[in-house]
């Protein structure tokens, strides 16, 4: 009987962690289509990436429910009461990454037809970055590996320094090319939610070094202190 | 001793309803201080609101701790359990409350000593109604007052107006004033903070209406519709 609880538990475990790595995937899908859908002012992949965010959604209370049904039916004691609360958390987070993913398709509508914003050639690769960590974090996840999530939380700085290159390269182009203002303002935006996707997962990551090792990442504090650049 | 678990079980609902409107406390004032600090570019306040910002953080940490120690000890079933779940979810959405309150702090030292962007005078109203929808949320929480969070969910459309009236303003200052761009472009990140905001108070006022009711909150919908228009 025990034998048979401990199995059935760690089935609904996997059954978490598949529906996260479901979620994981969509959302690097979502990130990568909406770049796509902003460079090439694609309408309609821009309304596919939103229409697509609903089943990430789903996924989250699906996540939710099964979460809560495993809480309730096998009452689990400490690990793994904290692997069910790490899947019940993570879910919320790569919920939120499909949210700045579709936020930055909605933009799509905005830009179509107005003058062509420079510094939109330097999107694609920060979105790259950003997708990478995602990416990287729900491996990381997958195979319990600290020092894969260490890795993402100090690739953050980079996507940070990004970025502030963007932001000042969008001002320097509002300034100099005042007609092109509305779609510049709207890419401020884009990178901007490529900055905050990447503080996603470098919250997952501190959540995934945590469960590996029982320690915080002691890369946090300095993460804190250099995001007040902007 | 039945008795006895169920008293311990209530004791400590009540405990993470009690971190929870104190949560809740903090982050209706950092708003406030926040919008101070830049309106009368406040660099000292603004520096103890990104520094208050950790003691919401701790309290995040002690809702998680204390709700994973309930469940694994009380082992609380239906109800009980969504509530614990609830206070889980509710606190996460109020320390990125926080954040955006400290990410509004953040941005005073970059506009400071710079010309005016005149419409910074719109942002303490657009603030108020933000504040105070936290503030509501917070009552219908406590008071598990299923219309009191029909009643925020709706402000958020004044909220979003507001945006929208803000962003197009501020757009317009920047075509006419050039040589304010980079300010004014902070002030377009204070305006989607607050946005932002409303978004997760309503959030928060959709989880208590399911708790209340039982049901979803029907204004979820239309709200994700119009949020598309920016």
């Amino acid at each position: 009987m025990v034998d048979h609880t401990v199995k059935s538990f760690d089935s609904e475990i996997s059954q978490l962690r598949g529906l996260i790595a479901e979620m994981g995937g969509l959302a690097e899908v979502a990130i990568r289509e909406s770049i796509e859908a902003l460079t090439r002012h694609d309408a309609d992949l821009a309304r596919k990436v939103v229409a697509a965010d609903a089943r990430l959604d789903a996924l989250e209370a699906e996540v939710d429910r099964l979460a809560v049904r495993t809480i309730a039916l096998r009452a689990p004691m400490a690990d793994d009461l904290r692997d069910v609360i790490a899947a019940l958390k993570i879910s919320g987070v790569i919920e939120r990454i499909g949210d700045y993913a579709k936020n930055i398709a909605r933009r799509v509508d905005e830009l179509e037809g107005r003058s062509k914003v420079e510094p939109i050639t330097l999107v694609p690769a920060m979105a790259e970055i950003a997708q990478g960590m995602v990416r990287d974090v729900l491996n990381a996840y997958g195979s319990r590996d600290a020092m894969l999530a260490v890795e993402v939380i100090r690739r953050d700085e980079k996507l940070d320094q990004f970025y502030n290159t963007l932001f000042r390269s969008l001002l320097t182009h509002m300034m100099e090319n005042p007609a092109t203002i509305s779609s510049a303002a709207q890419l401020l935006f884009v990178a901007r939610n490529l900055e905050r996707i990447g503080d996603h997962a470098t919250n997952v990551a501190e959540m995934v070094y945590y469960a590996a090792t029982g320690e915080y990442c002691s890369e946090r504090d300095a993460k804190d202190e250099k995001d007040s650049a902007i």
